[in-house]
This record gives structure tokens, C-alpha cells and sequence, in this order.
């Protein structure tokens, strides 16, 4: 404990000072910073408690934090002290701290706990959350830490399992609250009190059903709270909207999203109920497909924080050399028109810019329309027009562009110009690049999305290559036509 | 109706067929498809109700839309048909059907919408949906709508309205359910049932508060439901995750997102509560976030779904105009070099991969750290830590993607490369680029996000610059010193 108040701040330390017999909830505010982010100085805190063997003051320390908090710091620390810290984790903690760990982290958590331990874990956790960290055993853990379990836990796990990844089936917890349209608000309300652990820890509505399982209304239980008792359960639904549960999790996040839903009944290829979404785990979907979206583009996979030199070089290097091999055939062009090249040098500088505009105009062009499909603004019922707006779009900024850089050219070159035709060369090149541009910028995505494919990924690698293509060949051929 | 008719396939005529006298329930499965997007023929029998001038079977088929899907309908049609359906529209859905729209259409429907209907609509909504529509307004307008609003109402609005734009106190509504510890499940139940409009609509959590109004625990309404009437609210809350009301919204749905919560208590300077933020206002928070940051990596603000071709161009041109500034800037230095290109022609063929491929790996590092940033999976604690894993992974790539096109050099111009010296010059200015992107890929928005800028905002602008530049001038550095 010397060290690390030695390089705290005098406003931090004051605060630690008092922490030494401080209430968990004090340890819980020095933990955080204004933001919720874990402070660096209370990893520091963990650290030197692991290194003067301070087990009393690691546990305290550890214990004071909510399990989210728990997981980014075992992301903070390296290995040897994770070591340290695992065991001292309270095990009701256990799963939610497991479940909230990034990839890389979790399956060294997963490796070092003994699988019986894993099972009373896990059994804490809704369906959903505990089967996405089974997925993540290999064969002989799954086996062990699933025969650990209870009968119906077990049950529930493996069929969440038996639905394909990232697909309602797989998001849905299996505890729901569902009653019959004849009971009334008041008998609901006393079946929960007495249901007790058959139902889940949070719900959020009741859905009711007819006599097949199907659902026919939901009701928000802020409502149910507020009717007279004697109210009947049909009088006081409202429309629900089923979700399919082989539906895949992006299609769910729209519907959540649009219809402000907080949670929705899961039912199966009859129709009938069979879990719930609630919208916390929609959320995590929702930022996890932005952050998918936002790294395809980028031609990158992202590896996690925790992730080694050698996985970010697999994650990221592949993009790169086909990016390699997209740029060579883009240049290769260019040895075909060597004299041009070699009689005007003016050319090989020109070029690159007007090939770089080309790239970002597409890479514009693309982000707007991956994000128009992401949230069904681009659909096929507008398609046509949207596209017929983005050449419009092409042509004006193509023009805008040409004029400046032309004008540019002109002044620059002036002598070395051959009667402007250096900056006519390079304005017809603009026009045609960023027309192409944007053209290629909406159909790659469109015809990627036509095709079932995720028009995010490497519909960015196409469109670089298309407009690196263009940029040169334009300017070279150009030339070629007006220079001889 | 038989213009569509003809237009549709045999499974969807049935189905409009039988919806002539169809149940509204009918209409709305007729008109959204499976992904709940409003399908391209209901679409176009919107437009034939119109056409033929069928104001009844107009109204019947916008009737039937949830209000989120009239607000896409509206996005689908053109102007003239748009002032057709606004009249139809059901005065208590029209506040939320506004709300839910695109704000170039928002602001067409708000200016033909009289005053007084408006403020009627708004009063249906919360106090943040509604202050948002305010927003929008004009001063005399928004003058008059608000003259024309309840008194409670109105205050309501304007303190939202005092806060921030995008700050929790925008996000918050004023209406939520406190009560103190001393309070049993019993008597909350009953006090719900009395209390009636003065509560939200819908909620999801209790607050207990202590006798100045400050927040001391949170119960979910599923918990007070399956508790028995007689245990203290003391006895039943959980620790509350308080948000402060000047907080930024970015930083409240990454608490949201982070402890999974489905309701907030928003507090003052004071601490004490004023108001509560629920998860769907969040849900849309964390994907307009997202949104920004693909869009703002791109270079591109969003001039929404139905802007006009020159709100597109304006939102893009000055982009482009920068990077065209930008470019000229990083290839003005080849000008220099001019007599060494003549020399070699290579040169400028080689020239432009390289810059191509630190661009990408510029992208893809800047990327990579904007993700991280936003889920503060970096932060101070480890920026040291990950900076120097770039830098090993920038070395790592850049030294395979060397040899990869190093060699591949040294095969193609064979004869012409003077003894390897252009495989050589290729490989070593490789190695300097996507090192150079890597460390500024990461570097870049870490200072940005520092100086308390957004670090996806001008970050891409500057990597690409960095990579242009970098990329230019260590090939033609390169060849100057091994070639003469």
C-alpha cells in the first residue's frame, strides 16, 4: 500500500486514506471515475495488494466492484495477477463476471476454473448468457461442466444451443411470465408472488396466451400495477409483436429498435411461446453490429483488447495483402503508358490524387449506404431513386472538384502545360473517378445485401480497387488522347 | 386499386384481394414483410388509393400502420402524396408518428401542421420526444405551440429544453415513481393504482428516496410485484446506478450498456432526482453514436434519407475539398523529385501502392482504436500498453507485406531493377509506411479524444494525409540515396 498512494494525487489520496476502513460503496466511488471508467489508480491499488500479498486487502478490493467493473479490470491486469484474483472472485459473482469478459480473456478464465465450479456458476445466469459461455468449452470441458449441472438447467442450455449462432433462439432467456386471457390483473399478480423461481429475475411483461401457447396480447407490468384487480387480462393487452426464433439477431435489433420494444415474445415455427427477449441484450447487439460494421469497412477484424501481436497481425494482414494484390493490377496499367509518363512527369503527380479523391469519395458513398441498409432506409421499394440520387450526387461533386483542381493545375503548371490541356486531362479524370465512385459506393453494398451477403464487408476492398483502377487508367488514357 | 393488382405476384394479390374487406390486423401483415420493412406493395397501393382519389381506403390502409411504420410510409412517397395522408393521419398518433421521423421530413409535415394540433399531438408525448419536436421548430412557431399547450406541460417542456442538447437532462422525462423507504410493496401497489396519470406510461424500476428527494436504491417493478405487501421498500432495494442530468448521452448509454439497465434515476447538481431515462431512448442513442462515428471515419456527415441532391453534395464536397488540399500537399514534394521518375518509370508506378497500403492499414489501426475509445476498452490505464502494441504490430506487417512485394519487384521489373535496388527501395519504404500508419492510426484519436475532441472526426482526414505523405516521400528519399 506504500506505492502506490506515493503516486496518487493529494485529492486521490485523501480519498484513499479514508478507504483504508472504508464501506465497500466508498471503495465502489474511488474505483470509478466520473465516467464509470475504471480509475488507473485503483488498478494500481490491485496491484500493489497482489504484490506486498495483501490477500485481505485483494479481496476487498475486488469485492467492492460490480461485475462489469470486474471484467474490465482482470482486462488491466496481466496474467500473473489474474491468477491471483480469480480465486478470491465471490462464485455467485463468478458467471456474470465471466459473461461480461472480452474473448480472449474468457477462455483463459474458462481453462483455469475447475468445471464443477463453472457449473454453480453458470446455473446463476439466464439461459442466453449461460450458453454463450459453454459455446466457448472445447468438447471435454462442455462435457464435464454440463454433466455438473442440474437436470433442467442443463436441459434449457442445450436447446438454446441447438439454435443457430447469432439468431433469436440464441439471445432468448426460457423464463417468461404467461397467462391466459380469462385471468384477471389481481390473480396475476398473486400467481407472481407465488411462482417465485419458476420466473425470471427481471420481466418486464406479461405476455398472455390462448389456450395452444400462442401469443395473442402483451401487457407492460407497469400497467398490470395500475389496473383494478377484477380488470381481465384481454381487456388490458395489447398488440404484440412475435419475434421468429430462427429470426437472425440484426433483423431483432430493428424491430426492438423501431418499435421502442423493452422486451417481445420468442415463438416457434407454430407459433407458439417459447422465450423472451428482453432489450439489454438487444443493446449489446446493436453496438456490437455497428462496431462489426464500422471495422469491416476498415478491412479489419477486431481481435480484442486482449488479443496478442500475432492475432491483430492475422486479424488485420490478409486485408492487406489482398489490398496488395487489388492495387498492383490497379497500377499495372500504368507500365503500358511508360513514355507518357517519362515525357511528363507532371502525370505520375497527378495522378495519385485524383485516384485519392476516388477513394474517399466511394468510401463516402459506402458508409452512407451501409448504414442506410443497417436501418432499412434503403430498401428495395426506393432503391431506384436512391441510387439515381447518389449519380446525381457523383456528377455534381465530380464537377465541383474538377473546376478546382483543373483551375489548380492551370495555375501550377502554367508553362509546362500545353495550352491546358495538363488541367483538362485532369478534370475530365475527376469527373469520371468520383462518378464512379459513387456509383460503385451504393450498388457494391446493394448487390452484396441482394445476394444475402453482409454488404459491409468487402464491398470497401471493391470499391478501393475500383476507383484506384479508374483514377489511373482516366488520367493515362486521357492523356493519351489528348497529348499525341 | 388495379393498377397494384396487376403489379403484384399471385401470393401478395391473394392477399390484397382478401384484404379489401380485411380486418386492420390483415392490412398490417400485408404490409410489412417478414423483416418487418414496409413492403414496395403496400407501398404502391398507398399511392393508387390516392391517385384515384379513394380518401376512405386511403385512410384505412395508413390507419392500419403502427405509428414508426407511417413515419417510413411518408419517407416513401413524394411530396404531393405526403400532403394527401397528413390530414388523414389520427390526431393522438401524430405526435409519436413525428417523432419518429426523419427530420428533413419532420420539419416539411411540422410547418403544415396549424399550431394548435400540434401542441395537442405533443402533449401525448414525453416530455423528451416532445421537447425534440419543439426543437425543431422556428421561434414563431415554436412560440405559438407552446402558448398553446397545457401549463404543466409547457414548464416541462421548457426545462427540458433548458438542458443541453444531447446531455442526460435532454434524454430524461420528468415523470417517474420515487417513494420512500419506509413505504411497503403494499402500499407502493396501491399508491400506483391511485396515483394514475401522474405517472409515466410506462416503468420499470421504483426509486427509493431519502427526505431530501436524493436516490438511495432502485426496486425493478417485477421484484415489488413478487414481494409480499407487508416488506419495507428498504428491505427490497437494489444499489442505483444515478445519472448526473449535464452528463453527455454518449457516456449514458455506455452505463446503460455496461450494467445493463433498463431505467436510470437522473439527478441534479444536488444529487436530488429529477427525472428518469429509460432504455429505449438509449437504444437509439447507442446506434446514432455508432452511426456518427462510421459516418465521421468516412467523411461524411449524413444529410438523412430524404435529403435533396444538394444537401448530399454539402454535406461531402467540403471533404473531398480538404483531402484534394491535402493530397496536393502530400504529392507536391514528388514534384521535386521529378528527374528521378523520368529516370525510372517504375518509381511512379510503385509510388502509389505503397501510399494505397498505408491508407489501409492507417484505416484499419484508426478504426480498430475509435472502437476502443467508444466502449473504453482504451484508456489511460492501458494507452501505453496498447501504442506499443501497434508499433509491434505496424513492424510485424509491415516487414511481411516488404517481402511480399519486395520480391515481387525484383520478379516483374527484374532487368530494369538495378541489381534489387528497387525491390529493396519498395520493401524499406513499406516497412517506414504502415508503421507510420499504425502508430498514427492509433496515436491520432488518442490525442483527439484527449484534447476532448471526438477522435473519430478529422482523425481519417489527418491518417490519410500522414500515409499520402509518408507513402511519397520514402520511396523517392529511398531512391535518391541508393540510386546515385
Amino acid at each position: 500500500m506504500t506505492r502506490d498512494i506515493a503516486e496518487l494525487t493529494d485529492d486521490a489520496l485523501d480519498k484513499a486514506l479514508l478507504s483504508q476502513a472504508a464501506l465497500p460503496e466508498d471503495l465502489e466511488d474511488l474505483a470509478l471515475g466520473d465516467d464509470y471508467a475504471l480509475n488507473p489508480e485503483y488498478v494500481e491499488m490491485v496491484i500493489d495488494a497482489a504484490d506486498s500479498g495483501n490477500t485481505e486487502r485483494l479481496r476487498e478490493l475486488v469485492g467492492a466492484l460490480e461485475p462489469a467493473d470486474v471484467a474490465d479490470l482482470m482486462g488491466f491486469l496481466s496474467s500473473a495477477y489474474r491468477e491471483e484474483v480469480i480465486p478470491l472472485l465471490d462464485p455467485e459473482a463468478l458467471g456474470e463476471i465471466i459473461s461480461e469478459m472480452d474473448e480472449n480473456l474468457r477462455e483463459e478464465i474458462l481453462e483455469a476454473t475447475p468445471s464443477v465450479t463453472l457449473a454453480r456458476a453458470l446455473e446463476e445466469l439466464d439461459t442466453d448468457d449461460a450458453a454463450d459461455v459453454i459455446d466457448d468449452l472445447d468438447d471435454t470441458k462442455r462435457y464435464q461442466v454440463l454433466a455438473a449441472m442440474g437436470e433442467i438447467d442443463r436441459a434449457a442450455i442445450e436447446t438454446t444451443l441447438s439454435y443457430e449462432d447469432e439468431t433469436a433462439g440464441r439471445l432468448m432467456q426460457r423464463e417468461f411470465l404467461a397467462a391466459p386471457e380469462f385471468w384477471t390483473a389481481g390473480h396475476t399478480i398473486d400467481h407472481v408472488r407465488e411462482a417465485g423461481d419458476s420466473l425470471p429475475e427481471l420481466f418486464f411483461d406479461v405476455y398472455v396466451v390462448d389456450p395452444t401457447y400462442k401469443p395473442v396480447g402483451a401487457i407492460p407490468i407497469s400497467l398490470l400495477l395500475r389496473s383494478r384487480r377484477e380488470t381481465r387480462l384481454a381487456d388490458l393487452m395489447e398488440a404484440v409483436t412475435e419475434i421468429q426464433v430462427e429470426m437472425d439477431q440484426e433483423e431483432v435489433a430493428y424491430i426492438f429498435d423501431k418499435y421502442h420494444l423493452i422486451s417481445a415474445p420468442v415463438v416457434d415455427s407454430g407459433g407458439r411461446l417459447v422465450g423472451q427477449i428482453t432489450v439489454d441484450d438487444i443493446v449489446e447487439v446493436i453496438r456490437e453490429e455497428a462496431e462489426a460494421d464500422i471495422l469491416a469497412l476498415a478491412g479489419v477484424s477486431d481481435a480484442g483488447r486482449d488479443a496478442t501481436v500475432i492475432d491483430i497481425v492475422r486479424a488485420r494482414l490478409p486485408w492487406l495483402l489482398l489490398n496488395l494484390v487489388t492495387a498492383s493490377i490497379a497500377v499495372s496499367g500504368v507500365a503500358v503508358f511508360q513514355d507518357q509518363i517519362a515525357q511528363l512527369v507532371a502525370l505520375a503527380i497527378l495522378m495519385p490524387i485524383v485516384s485519392s479523391l476516388g477513394g474517399n469519395a466511394g468510401t463516402q458513398s459506402l458508409a452512407v449506404a451501409v448504414r442506410a441498409l443497417a436501418s432499412k432506409e434503403l430498401t428495395t421499394a426506393n432503391a431506384r431513386r436512391i441510387v439515381l440520387r447518389e449519380v446525381s450526387v457523383g456528377l455534381v461533386n465530380g464537377l465541383c472538384l474538377a473546376l478546382v483542381m483543373g483551375g489548380a493545375t492551370y495555375l501550377v503548371f502554367g508553362p509546362e502545360d500545353q495550352h491546358g490541356k495538363l488541367a483538362i486531362i485532369v478534370g475530365l479524370a475527376l469527373v469520371t473517378n468520383i462518378f464512379t465512385a459513387a456509383v460503385g459506393g451504393i450498388l457494391a453494398p446493394l448487390a452484396l445485401e441482394k445476394m444475402g451477403r453482409d454488404p459491409a464487408v468487402s464491398s470497401s476492398i471493391f470499391v478501393t480497387f475500383l476507383t484506384d483502377f479508374t483514377g489511373f487508367f482516366a488520367v493515362l488514357l486521357i492523356a493519351a488522347l489528348l497529348l499525341n
